[in-house]
């Protein structure tokens, strides 16, 4: 299990990639944002968007899978105390495969809890076009090396 | 339907509320986040977070499915432009039963298209004892009135 102190400013790593399929795009929308521009496989149809384009906040559930698959915890939790700057540059089509990368941007002991430190994220996830499809920056709650 | 000029800031909207089942807590979490802290039912299971929680992205999903059900935008698509501030203050457990409340922090006329605005939310969503489980501020793009 990797600990705070397996963590530096500037360290990588790579998710595996997925393939959001038309079905699993309209299940996601159906059930968390029953919107037309994420429902409406009309070719014709107009939205803010374009055509059909995948719900930000299913990308944003396929980028968390992908961070899990990864295993950058080495089998220990990964816990979220938050998000900032979550964003959607361009948007995810039905077939579209995605990756992310991760960064360390920063390491700080917890000023409450001395056992746990905080790591600050910078997470890009692209389309198989190489365009950013979203960006994040999570901060992880990790236990310090006993 | 709504238009930018349509919101001010300090005006406020509730969404309705849902009860996140068991099921649905374990069908997302196999899904999307599957890590043990969200998927163990062993009642003596120790996870970070205590016993079993809800995936934060479980509940990001099911705060957005409200908003959508709320239809703040009286029929005009909810086009969010990114999301600051996504923090989980308290875990959502098996049964826990959530609603959030809208409230309108800043609007302004889009600098690079101005047939639109951006309206800026703090969205705050609580269990049933008033417990903050979620909030977020997001930004919504928002055709401004022909």
């Amino acid at each position: 299990m990797r600990h705070f102190e397996d963590f530096y400013v500037g360290q990588t790593f790579r998710t595996p990639s997925v393939t959001l399929t038309l079905e699993a795009v309209l299940q996601f929308a159906g059930q968390y944002d029953p919107q037309p521009m994420h429902l409406d496989t009309d070719p014709g149809a107009t939205g803010p968007l374009g055509p059909l384009s995948a719900s930000g906040w299913h990308t944003a559930c396929a980028v968390m899978r992908l961070m899990v698959d990864a295993d950058i915890m080495d089998g220990a939790p990964m816990l979220g105390l938050g998000v900032d700057g979550l964003r959607w540059p361009n948007p995810v089509r039905p077939h579209d495969t995605i990756a992310a990368e991760l960064e360390v941007v920063s390491t700080r002991v917890s000023g409450s809890k001395p056992t746990h430190g905080v790591v600050g994220m910078k997470v890009t996830a692209r389309n198989q076009h190489g365009e950013i499809v979203l960006a994040m920056q999570p901060n992880l709650w990790i236990p310090r090396r006993p």
